[in-house]
């Protein structure tokens, strides 16, 4: 689906009042205003200079050490000269596109998959081709035949942990399975984890580039964990594949303010994170128990979901007939606001599918916007479903 | 020539207490660092959930605001719907390379010019045509030749002010010439700014999308007037190829920090820049000072340069046989760097230019580089000039 039509799509929502669970934007409530106003002033009066004048392109030292330090959590061995910061992980994905894709040659992505990551790759001009999924992820045996449907395949690009927009979470054994199915094929693998420390229950199992660390190129993100308005991310990559996304970050633009990297290193160095991500967490966790309750009650016999165990989405199927894009024009006059399924497709997009954010809203407005969900969905329903196109 | 090899130059050049006059860096005493801490405190006070949250890939709207008023003092009259807030004006080069760019079509670029324009180009694999100039710049009639040298030219890419490397400006009748040769031909020109505030005596002339407002992309940045470390710059685009800019621009990095556009903006929304930038004049000119007459003092015979009337950098052409970058290991030896200039051209280099920096050492010691500059030279020439490779 073409970028521009979800600009205009998330346009139409942007209405004074509504309760829109389009968004794909954290809880401002999660900010953790005062932790950087301290850090910014202890910057500013300690570090002014360094911070304000141009900095190296691979990032600051302290900050790719916490990285590399926090990787091993996650299964991976990695050196700090392996971490590379991006202006947040959408830079990662748009390097990851210049040094990697080539006009007309594969992709391969999950069905459906994040949208920003085909924005940044469809530049390049590749060809994208869709791994068969179902509902713990892409199937093993989808790269087996990659071979024969997408010969020279770049790379598959994979979101492990809750993925947007589905929410779901792929299992140890369905890594497992599809990294050694990858190897075998010799697929590289894109892992972008922006959601991974947002678990409720229990944490996700180990990283998919723990699993094939030559073959793997991991995406992480601060902005779900502590703000997004810093635009701070980062690239953890092999070393014989580094020189190509430093020179690309050289290029793009020159390399991410050094001021943000510091304000944001002085904030989690001693710990920060581990205090805070468990609100976030209990949070989250609030907000999908509101909306999972509201779903089983106002959602019309035949809607399909699963609960997503962490992060931030719901994925609805609707019933045979309806048409989740025809319908939002009359969502919107009823004051409430979804993404399109369609949106998140690289080709043949699922017309029933929609995405509902659980973190924007209270879980008293979870539970009045899924209501007004339900009846929009019953009229139409009612009015008796149209073919989908 | 090979930007890690450039990378490779400038480590050379790292060593502890070493004079450097290599640097391309605005001098860290500029940085107003009052403001910005008074800035971040009062951000973060009055408006933390809106700089910390996701924001509008376009920028933040006053800052588009305030530099499309700007723009009208630079005799280009334009709205704020045309400005786009990028990370730094390097961002800039690379949007206008990935919309602009076709793989072997022609980008004509000066004699010589700016490296990190020929890094943010080269990975959309333009072929780069070289426009002949002199010692202000572009000459128009290298741009009748275009239509026979290089027929399908997607653009110009030119620095009318104190540009870097050559320290030189386009005088009103050489723009206005550059201009009318470039609509004659149906070029686009692409000017980068980041000098223009930085003129020592008088204001340089109107620029030059103001004379070809539809076919001009201008480049704009706070890196050389605030600080680097924020990386802002801006590009102002014909409504025409914004739309296209703004898809690139989200695909990039979905918007410049929030937070840092909104910190510049309270800096500078009342005027700041009026009384800092006459600051950063004096500071350079008297820099200037210093490195002119250093040179006339140290330099041996033979040498050639123009006093810069702004920006940052002289050049200087050295005596027939002398070879920069083979001179190179020895300045780092005698404690001094440049740059050599050969770094700067998309053809044909020459080995016998430098760059030198004038802002980021003392005017003391710049005269002590200089001086040691011209010991190593002189001591080049006596040892017998090696004919040039």
């Amino acid at each position: 689906m073409n970028p521009s039509i979800i600009r205009e799509i998330l346009k139409v929502t942007e209405k004074p009042g509504i309760l829109s669970m389009a968004g794909g934007l954290p809880s401002a409530d999660t900010f953790p205003v005062e932790a950087l106003k301290t850090a910014c002033d202890r910057v500013l009066s300690l570090n002014a200079k360094e911070s304000l004048q141009y900095a190296a392109s691979e990032g600051f030292a302290p900050l790719r050490e916490w990285v590399a330090a926090r990787m091993a959590r996650l299964g991976l061995e990695v050196s700090p000269d392996q971490v590379l910061i991006t202006s947040g992980s959408q830079q990662g994905l748009d390097l990851v596109g210049k040094i990697m894709c080539d006009v007309g040659a594969p992709v391969a992505v999950e069905t459906p998959t994040y949208l920003g990551a085909l924005q940044a790759f469809t530049p390049y001009e590749p060809i994208f081709t869709s791994l068969a999924s179902d509902h713990e992820g892409p199937l093993p045996e989808a790269f087996a035949r990659l071979a024969h449907d997408a010969p020279g395949t770049r790379f598959a690009y994979l979101l492990p942990n809750y993925q947007n927009p589905t929410g779901r979470v792929m299992s140890l054994e369905r890594r497992q399975a599809v990294m050694a199915a990858a190897k075998a094929a010799n697929v590289p693998v894109v892992e972008d984890n922006p959601y991974g420390d947002l678990w409720f229950d229990e944490e996700p199992p180990a990283s998919l580039s723990s699993m094939w660390p030559e073959g793997s190129i991991y995406l992480g993100s601060f902005s779900k964990v502590l703000t997004p308005g810093f635009r701070l991310g980062y690239i953890v990559a092999p070393k014989a594949l580094y020189p190509k996304l430093l020179q690309a970050k050289q290029a793009a633009d020159l390399h991410t303010p050094g001021f943000n990297q510091r304000v944001v290193y002085e904030v989690i160095k001693d710990g920060f994170l581990d205090q805070h991500i468990p609100s976030i967490r209990a949070r989250y966790k609030a907000n999908r128990d509101a909306m999972a309750a509201a779903l089983k009650q106002y959602l019309p016999a035949g809607c399909e979901w699963q609960s997503p165990k962490g992060g931030m989405f719901f994925w609805i199927r609707l019933p045979e007939g309806l048409d989740a894009m025809a319908l939002l024009p009359k969502a919107v006059d009823a004051n409430i606001a979804y993404v399109p399924g369609a949106a998140f497709y690289a080709s043949n997009p699922d017309p029933r599918a929609l995405r509902l954010s659980f973190v924007t809203l209270t879980p008293d407005l979870i539970t009045e916007g899924v209501a007004i969900l339900g009846r929009v969905l019953g009229e139409a329903l009612e009015a008796g479903a149209q073919p989908t196109p």
